[in-house]
């Protein structure tokens, strides 16, 4: 034992031992061994000369999206600022296994510096908070929050040359009176370690001897509003904790547990496959949670919470409870919508990006995650001068063999048509020129303006917005970080589409989502997936791989590590119910 | 897997199964299982007929004392309810190591229903906090402090046969301006999990990079108040944090951490082996945590903290500091005072009992642990008495004979003589009568009064209160369950000492204490440990006893997978940064 602790801690200790082995060994570069020992020691925060001429790029947040482009980034011509309020990255996913205590909150958390002190960049993390962004003198504000005897009040003014927004959003009460004061979300750490302690809370106070039974079952009733992914698997979670462990520590209090799940349209998980949302439904009866759908809350009061039918006149009903987690939809950050006044996207949810996810009108800006949606550009909004591109002799109609010389970057640069030629079952856009024109023989086919706009003009049906999910903001991460990294390189051999407003090519191919499949844990060891290719799985096997595709995402060995002992920690021992 | 995760779960899903297989082999009891399986279903509260019966204990407080006393307790003829504001028992010697994320918080708390459930005796606990105790009309009075959109002024009346006050002390801020609001406290384990908070709150501000390189070393300038074993223990875990784990993720600020010791005495562990003293200070020295004793703290400000010279005149000096950890002694919990000046023991620290633990001038109210002191009776109090109920035949005088038949009685109510005679390396009382008689033959010895207390009169000075350690607490605990345990078959057939004041015999043996030995964690994984007959062992090897020692202490084997499971994790991986 001693050896191996001893082998540990050597590791632990010089860990500049076996970065620079790995520097010397993969960039064969002594410099960039120098300037990264030497940023070891020294006290001081200046720039060195080398740095200054580094460009400066500013990241704020380190969720998903921040901390993926911060992993991706591997050119070390860039000086990198990281700010954010946690010096932590959370695996979202694993949240409301900390609900119940299934999974320890620091599990789940790894440092940031942690993340970024094994890169051969230069990276600075500081734990701030962005309250300001000048685009136009590219400037942020950022105030430390940091509690204790600190000046609170300091202000930090960070130069960027690139500035990438990560800060994710909040959760969305809607304006529902009552909500943001009586109930609890589930975006932080912080909040799924206070549901916790509530619903602990919520056991020793229904098990005190001076309460009517009203009241116990009051105290007992727990509310869950939204029936998306994260609902549904906080209810089922919930839902095992009680019954599998708090109703030994409770049994007094066992028939007054009750759990109602709240969803304004008709179904739970309709943004999944049928078979899962029927299945989802079917379980939750069985397990004797509440189901309630077509129910829209419209308050929430200390002690009630009153819904709205959504059909059927409308009649309100109110409930007693003694918890709400509210779990609805993302809403945004008071610094993104100061912002978004700023660059006169006011009236918008999130920042809108171009397909690069630069963000409209800055052009020294991206956004990426939560925060942002991709505004793709509709097909008909270019289709003059997609049709004047394509043209190259200036006829006035194209070709078949005009035609196919555009293809390709035209599916690139507008994904919508790749995707209306596939769900159509076209092979080719020739197909789909075909089909407007009747069914002239292939190789003389010719349109003019008109006729191809009429046989384009459906395709713009197609696009959707991204789901603000952590698969899409980390994919968004390092799509980015693969961009930085490869910026000059592309600048001087472009490999984007065809430019059809302008001359040459795009630096970049435009970011492309790739579904890799989602999961809806349903409690009792069952999980339901919806994987690529609308393959559907459920059932015992889904959960176990629903622990190894889980384990296997986790941003560290450590996490990884940590997440598996703590299961192994609940099905030998239970989960816990001490208040802390 | 799978069958294994059946098995565990069988075994916790119904506990009840194994507990009844245990009630029917140990005690053969077809009415008790009868009774226990009752009580798991069913919401009233009221007690059954049965229950009436039983004489009432209410103990308050679930810490060392509070929790080996129901540990112990296994007489089903009470009824028992337990009162604590904590849901949860804390193994608190591994507090410190809480403070730096080598032990999770929930690895050291134990569920109080968790530990009670498993147990014959009828058993509740309710989460409250008791203000008052009404020794008159037998009634203590409560309040729920638990938070959320609950009544939080309700009060809960209980009434009790058996008074079991097991509350514990609060930190000591001897009145010191400035302490209640600027200082850590180490007492719980939020107090823990503030402190690691805290500790990379000032890494990460520290970090920031508009700050003067002075206001930098104030921040990192972490205080320790307070040179005991929790102080000591506080500072080298510190100190091995910040040199193992945190100076490789915030390598800039490195030089500008220190650690101060402050002890208002002339040297740190005064309470241990001299030999333990020094190998500790000279470690500190090495190591470079400034050691400063004989530093009275005066005041603590916001940003700075005074001290004052205990000896040379007194001089105060300043220094700023970024944390101040205060862990200097205990003081009284509010509702011990009052109830303290209640019973006329209103000058007092802490809670005065007899040698059974019961509080003076209250007959049916017990306390026990840091709460209260065992006020030994002196001998020379009772001299009288003791001489009169010796000598028989009321011969005016003493012969050997006389005094051997009341010897053990004597030594057992009186444990000083005891201590004196080994202290003097005399084997009987024999020896000390002789001793004040001069040289006459032992056969023919024969005291009066006055040569008697002559005799005794050095007896007394070897009196000392208990130091306020866990392990006075939960011997204390035990020692009070077997009392209980065995309170009817005791008052037949008495076993205790004479009643040198009354007649017949004490119904239990007075309570004893026996020290097992403490242990001073220093740090880079050397440790100090004080055995019973001042054996002392310091060094690597001893860590590994006090890991094993530890390891077997803790309350459940849940804790103890748990807290070794943490252990490997931390050499695993050393300790995590991030704030949570």
């Amino acid at each position: 034992m001693t050896l191996f602790r001893r082998f540990c801690r050597t590791f632990r200790v010089n860990p500049w031992l076996a970065r620079m082995l790995i520097v010397f060994a993969t960039s064969g570069g002594g410099v960039l061994a120098f300037s990264d020992v030497k940023s070891e020691n020294g006290m001081t925060f200046d720039s060195s000369e080398a740095d200054s001429k580094k460009k400066k790029v500013v990241v704020l947040g380190t969720g998903w999206a921040g901390i993926s482009f911060l992993k991706n980034l591997k050119n070390p011509s860039y000086d990198v600022q990281v700010i954010s309020p946690r010096n932590y990255f959370a695996f979202t996913p694993l949240l409301p296994s900390v609900t119940c205590g299934t999974v320890e909150p620091r599990s789940i958390a790894e440092p940031v510096r942690n993340i970024v002190r094994k890169k051969n960049v230069n990276i600075h993390y500081w734990e701030a908070e962005c309250f300001k962004i000048d685009a136009e003198n590219k400037k942020i504000y950022c105030r430390s929050h940091i509690a204790g005897n600190l000046n609170e009040k300091e202000e930090i003014v960070v130069d960027y040359d690139y500035l990438v927004i990560a800060i994710g959003a909040r959760a969305n009460t809607f304006n529902i009176p009552g909500v943001a004061e009586n109930c609890h979300f589930l975006k932080e750490l912080e909040d799924a370690q206070k549901i916790r302690r509530t619903v602990i809370d919520c056991f020793e106070r229904a098990s005190l001897p001076n309460l009517s039974d009203d009241e116990r079952k009051r105290i007992l009733h727990f509310v869950v509003v939204g029936g998306g992914p994260t609902g549904v698997e906080f209810a089922a979670e919930l839902h095992d904790y009680v019954n599998e462990d708090l109703v030994r520590l409770y049994p007094k209090v066992k028939e007054a547990v009750k759990i109602t799940l709240l969803e304004a349209t008709d179904h739970i998980l309709n943004m999944f496959d049928k078979r899962i949302t029927a299945f989802a439904e079917e379980k939750f009866q069985r397990d004797g949670i509440d189901v309630k759908t077509g129910a829209m809350v419209v308050k929430v009061s200390e002690k009630e919470i009153s819904t709205k039918e959504v059909k059927d006149g409308g009649g309100i009903s109110t409930m007693p409870y003694g918890m709400v987690v509210w779990s609805t939809g993302i809403g945004t950050h008071p610094v993104i919508m100061d912002f978004m006044k700023q660059i006169g996207q006011g009236n918008r949810r999130a920042l809108a990006t171009d397909e690069w996810l630069r963000v409209e009108g800055c052009d020294s800006i991206y956004a990426l995650g939560d925060c942002s949606t991709i505004n793709q550009r509709r097909v008909m909004e270019d289709i003059w001068v997609i049709f004047r591109k394509a043209d190259k002799d200036n006829s006035g109609t194209l070709t078949i063999k005009e035609f196919q010389e555009v293809l390709d970057d035209l599916c690139e640069r507008y994904p919508q048509v790749a995707l209306y030629l596939k769900n159509k079952h076209m092979r080719t856009l020739v197909d789909l020129l075909k089909d407007s024109k009747g069914d002239a023989v292939k190789e003389s086919v010719e349109v003019n303006l008109e006729e191809f706009k009429s046989a384009l003009s459906q395709v713009d049906s197609q696009m959707k917005n991204l789901p603000a999910t952590a698969q899409v903001a980390a994919q968004q991460g390092s799509y980015l970080a693969d961009c930085f990294n490869r910026m000059e390189e592309c600048e001087r051999n472009p490999e984007g589409p065809l430019r059809f407003r302008g001359e040459g090519r795009h630096r970049f191919r435009p970011f492309r989502y790739k579904h890799l499949g989602q999961f809806a844990p349903l409690g009792g060891e069952q999980t339901a997936a919806q994987l690529p290719g609308d393959w559907v799985s459920i059932g015992h096997s889904t959960q176990w791989l629903w622990y190894s595709v889980y384990a296997s995402k986790l941003v560290s060995w450590r996490t990884r590590a940590l997440v598996i002992s703590d299961w192994t920690r609940r099905f030998i021992f239970g989960r816990d119910s001490s208040g802390i």
